[in-house]
C-alpha cells in the first residue's frame, strides 16, 4: 500500500526531471559458507573479492556473510549445507563430492585433461555450463565457476622418480581421482590432514606428497625436505566453484541475479590471474632461497603409464553412467579441438623463445 | 529541491518497511565509438557483452549507444574522439595511437612478450594498470583492458622461411611495432586496406601477410592462396582496450562506476575465452576444409635474429623517454618472472604429453 503510493510519487517524479526514476529497493543479506579456514590466502580472498563488487555495484542491496571452516566445521559438507538451505551459497570444489554427487568431480579438474583457459572456453562456449546444469539442478541447486589455481605442480619427492618401478610402493599423499590413478601404479596413496603434512614427509611416514603449486606450497614448507619438485598431469586446470541455492536465486529481482552471476564470473576469473601472480612470486623466491630445489618432469614412460590408468579409470566411469559418459565424452572432445589451437599459439611460441 | 523532499519521504519509509529503501536514480547515456566495423565478429561483440552487463546489473540505470566505424569514420581516432568529448567511451587498441601518445603502445602487446594470462596478471597485480594510468591521465582519460585476441600468429607465407636471407626483401604486410622489426631484417614492409588484401596476397603484390588468427583469417581466405602458416613472436597477446573520458566517470554514482569497471573488466576477459574457443574451432575447420595449409614455427636463427632486432629498437625507446624506459623495464622484470612459473607448469604440461 505504502509502496504502491510511493510509486505514483516516483512517477511523478520521471515526468518533473526527465532523467531521474524513483525505485523501492529491497535489501538481501546473502550467507556463503568456504570450505577454506580463515584468512586463506587465494581461494578465501575469491568469495570476498566477489562480495565487495557485488555490494558495491548494488549500493549495499546485496550484502554477504562470509562462514569459514572453523564456524560452521564442514569444509567438505558445503554441498549439503547450501542443498539443505543452512547457507544459500558456497565456495568449494566440486571433486569433494564425489561420494554424494559423483558426476560433479569432473568440473574441477581430471588428469590429462584441458589448461584452465581451455577449460573456460569449454565452460563457456563448448558446452561445459549445461552439462554442470544437468548435474546440479536436481539437487535444487545452481552451479558457476568460482576460480581457478592453475595448472597444479605433480609433487614434492624425496627421491627421483626415474621409471614407473620407482612408484611402486611409494608412500604418497595425493587424494581424489589422481590419488586412484596412482594407486593403479602401486603407489601407497595416503590421505593426511594439511597440519600434519610437513612433520610426516619429515619423519618419512610418506615420500612424496602433492599440494597446490608454488603459491600454496611456499608457506607449507615442503621444499626444506623434499629437494624434487615435479610438473604436474593430474589437475591441469583446477577451477573452484560458487553453488547458489535455487530458492535464494529466484528470490532475486534480475538485476541482482546478473550482479552476482558477473560478480562471481570476475572473481572467478581474478583468482585465475591471482594464482598466476603469486605463483610466479613464491616459485621465484623458492629458488633463491632454496637453490637446491630442482624442477623436474615425469619421464615419458611415466606419465604414459599414468595417461593409460587414467583412461581405463574414465572408461570405467564412462560404462557405469550415463551422464558421466556424455560429460567425459564433450570434454575429450573439446580437448582435441582446442589443444590444437593451444598447440600453435601459445606452446609454439613458448617453444621457439626456449631461451627463457 | 524536489529530491531533497523526496528523500525525506524515502527515509520514512526505510523505517516503515525495514529491509527496503527508496532513492531517486538518475539515468546515464554513454556514447561508445568503437575502432572496428558493423557487425565485427568477437571484437565487435566485446563491447556488447560489456553494455549489456552494465544496463542489466543498473536496471537500466546506465545505457548505451555504440556506434562503429562507418558512423563515426575514425577507426583509428578514437583516442581524440574520446579525449575531445565526442564520445564517453571507445573500444579501441592503445598500440594504433603510437603517433600521438607513444608509449601507449605497450599496453596492447609487446613482441617477445608476455602471454595474456601474464600479461593480466602483469596489469592486475604487476604494476600495469598504474603505468597505463600514468600514460593517459594526462590526457583526461582512463584506460582498462579490453579484450584478449590470443597468442596472434606469425602469418600467411606463399614460401617457407629457412633462414634469415629468405626474409630479405620479402613483400610483406604487417604494420606497427612488428613492421619495424622485420624491416631492420630486410623485409619491405608495406600497410594494405583489409579489403584489399586478400587479392594483393593473390596478384603477388605482397608475398606474405599477418593479420589475426585462425578465428579471424578464415573469412579472409587467405589460407586459399598461402599456404604456410607460421606461428608468432609479434603479438603474443593482444589486449585491446576501453578508454573513458575521466568528466564522464566522474558524473557516475559510485555504484555504476564500480558496475562500468566489472563490466569492462569480465568483457575483457570473456573476449580472451571467446578467442580461444573461436581459433580452435576456426583452426579445425581449415585443417579439415584446406589439408594442405601446413603449419610451421620459423627456424631459430630467425626467431632470434627477431628478437635482436626487437631489443634495439626497444632499447631506442627506452634511452629516448623516461616513462617509456619504466614500462619496458616493467614488463620485461615481470616476464621474466612470471615465465618460470609458466614454464613449469603449463608449458612443461603441454610438452610432457606431446602426443596431442
Amino acid at each position: 500500500m505504502i509502496l504502491q503510493k510511493l510509486s505514483r510519487i516516483a512517477f511523478v517524479l520521471v515526468l518533473a526531471t526527465a532523467s531521474s526514476s524513483l525505485v523501492a529497493q529491497e535489501t538481501f543479506t546473502i550467507r556463503l559458507a568456504e570450505t577454506w579456514g580463515p584468512n586463506s590466502p587465494i581461494l578465501g580472498e575469491t568469495p570476498r573479492n566477489m562480495a565487495a563488487m557485488a555490494e558495491k555495484m548494488s549500493g549495499g542491496r546485496l550484502k554477504f556473510r562470509i562462514d569459514s571452516s572453523n564456524k560452521h566445521k564442514a569444509p567438505f559438507g558445503i554441498f549439503d549445507l547450501v542443498k539443505g538451505g543452512q547457507y544459500d551459497m558456497g565456495h568449494t570444489a566440486s571433486y569433494y563430492y564425489k561420494g554424494s554427487i559423483p558426476n560433479a568431480m569432473y568440473f574441477t579438474t581430471v588428469p590429462f585433461g584441458m589448461i584452465a583457459q581451455e577449460q573456460y572456453a569449454w565452460f563457456y562456449h563448448g558446452g561445459g555450463m549445461e552439462l554442470m546444469e544437468k548435474v546440479y539442478r536436481p539437487h535444487g541447486l545452481l552451479s558457476f565457476p568460482g576460480g581457478n589455481t592453475g595448472n597444479q605442480m605433480g609433487g614434492w619427492f624425496r627421491d627421483e622418480i626415474e621409471s614407473v618401478d620407482d612408484l611402486d610402493g611409494l608412500k604418497m599423499r595425493t587424494p581424489g581421482f589422481a590419488g586412484e590413478v596412482m594407486s593403479e601404479l602401486g603407489v601407497a596413496v595416503t590421505n593426511i590432514p594439511p597440519g600434519e603434512l610437513y612433520s610426516a614427509l619429515e619423519k618419512g611416514t610418506i615420500d612424496a606428497l602433492e599440494w597446490v603449486g608454488p603459491a600454496l606450497d611456499f608457506n607449507m614448507g615442503f621444499h626444506q625436505i623434499a629437494k624434487y619438485y615435479y610438473s604436474g598431469w593430474q589437475e591441469p586446470g583446477a577451477e573452484v566453484q560458487f553453488l547458489i541455492n535455487k530458492k535464494t536465486w529466484d528470490k532475486l529481482p534480475a538485476e541482482l541475479q546478473e550482479i552476482l552471476r558477473v560478480s562471481m564470473r570476475t572473481a572467478a576469473y581474478d583468482m585465475y590471474t591471482q594464482s598466476t601472480h603469486e605463483s610466479g612470486v613464491a616459485w621465484d623466491r623458492m629458488k633463491e632461497d632454496y637453490p637446491d630445489v630442482t624442477h623436474k618432469t615425469f619421464p615419458p614412460e611415466v606419465i604414459e603409464a599414468l595417461r593409460e590408468a587414467t583412461n581405463k579409470l574414465l572408461a570405467e566411469e564412462a560404462e557405469k553412467d550415463e551422464l558421466a559418459r556424455e560429460i567425459i565424452n564433450s570434454q575429450r572432445d573439446y580437448l582435441k579441438q582446442v589443444r590444437q589451437w593451444t598447440n600453435i599459439s601459445d606452446k609454439a611460441y613458448l617453444n621457439s623463445i626456449s631461451g627463457e
